[in-house]
């Protein structure tokens, strides 16, 4: 469980990172890329924390990190060049699929431990992973991209999530469930990647 | 009464359906529509139940329509075609009228039972049966069209709210304050329909 | 403190003004108008009461300003004209200059309040003075403003938050923290419209 900490951090950089693109890409000030980053960092856990009514927030928890947002996101208004994006955003792939396993599974658990339905906390499961990302998409005025890129990215956290449902309803311990949800999560997320695997396209034409 | 489950389920399925269209519209994948149907049926009594800090939630408490959902739209990308979706949109108008006086009068009474102010008790109706559209929209990256399209909509329940806040105010009994609510504003939705009636124009030009 | 009323009645009322415009430019209609104005009035300390788990809402507590926005909008869709919108906007910079003021520190204050830590005091403030126009340009389908125009608004509003927690900690009278603070924020904000500053554009190019 020492790596826990690790990956969460690599996990909320990359979730940041993904945010500070968007706006980039935008050509938004730098109070646009501190908040879009912000909103893609940590939005889609306050969402489910406004709607499963619990306080306080990871960021009012873990305050010093919006310190480093800040920070990274006025860098980069000095240092980021346009050449940079299509890089990290690459490079951002990786730690972003283990931040879809660990927050899906984190999210699942916490609304089982509030004895939601299974398909109420695997959807909460998959706020978490996913909502900062629409929201990141919403203020910077796009269609959000998980909603309309054919990926496998939320699918591949409610299909994960279920896996912390059935640990919980099996009476896994905690850390097993969050353990095989988030890997479950972040191989089929890898495996997308990897493998190139679309959605089906909707056949309405 | 026994009428009460049946208008609910027809209404919700109209609201779900208008997410679903919206969706298919904006050629979104399986992901979007079916997130963008969820947050068109639930959207509105969420934001109001946020508001007034009410849980559970509708969807939490019958978890089953999220299963309902989710089934409908994994079904939509097989079988719905682009020329169903205008023929669609259409039939659904009449559920969706009553969805509209249906929700503005339980939301209405809602807010009253907390005390709440009319005019706030009117506009939390007001949320709950127009909110979910709004929302719906700006997933999709548009304007919302209850802001724009010059019908009688949030109007229609405005005004129909109003009869839920007499009826509370006069002391009537909650289900005859209720069904009159719906009835009024469901028969003025469809009186705009069928007269074609629009709202006045922004004069600015 | 007699000031205090006039001052947010004005703030109000100009952030109001911000809405009723921003709608009309998007030639939205009375139902968008009244929506979009409220939003921009009442969106950011909303959000804010959302995030501190805070009730009853201004507007709750205060709901005849629900009527004076109603009126305003109902009216502006019958006198305003095109050619009034420029003018209308140039003239509110002042009184939304108090309100950004004003409403960082109220927003800073009632977190501070709450124990929360210094950062995220300062990002209420913000949120508070900010974010209503934040959601108005989202519910207009805009990207915005704050985000993208190179102007210094949030920038004072978080500097000028800042005197509101260094304030609480150096043990100041509230009345003296809230004064100080909004007083600050506003000279920033009228500094840098009247020096036309602009924020360092994104270097990325």
């Amino acid at each position: 469980m020492h790596l826990l900490p690790v990956v969460e951090a690599a996990a909320t950089l990359a979730f940041a990172a993904s945010g500070l693109i968007a706006a980039a890409r935008k050509k938004l000030d730098v109070v646009g890329l501190c908040v879009v980053a912000t909103l893609a960092a940590f939005g889609g856990g306050t969402l489910r924390d406004v709607l499963l009514d619990r306080r306080p927030f990871y960021w009012v928890e873990h305050s010093p990190w919006l310190w480093v947002i800040l920070g990274l996101c006025i860098a980069a208004t000095f240092l980021l060049r346009k050449r940079h994006l299509a890089i990290t955003e690459r490079a951002m792939q990786w730690p972003d699929a283990l931040g879809l396993g660990l927050f899906t599974a984190v999210g699942t658990q916490l609304a089982l431990a509030q004895a939601m339905p299974p398909i109420v906390a695997v959807l909460m499961g998959v706020i978490t992973a996913v909502f900062g990302g629409v929201l990141r998409d919403i203020a910077c005025n796009e269609v959000p991209k998980v909603f309309s890129d054919h990926q496998p990215y939320a699918v591949c956290a409610f299909l994960g999530g279920w896996v912390a449902a059935a640990g919980h309803q099996l009476g896994w311990p905690s850390e097993a469930s969050l353990a095989a949800s988030a890997l479950v999560t972040c191989v089929l997320r890898v495996a997308a990647m990897v493998s190139g695997l679309k959605l089906p396209g909707w056949r309405g034409q």
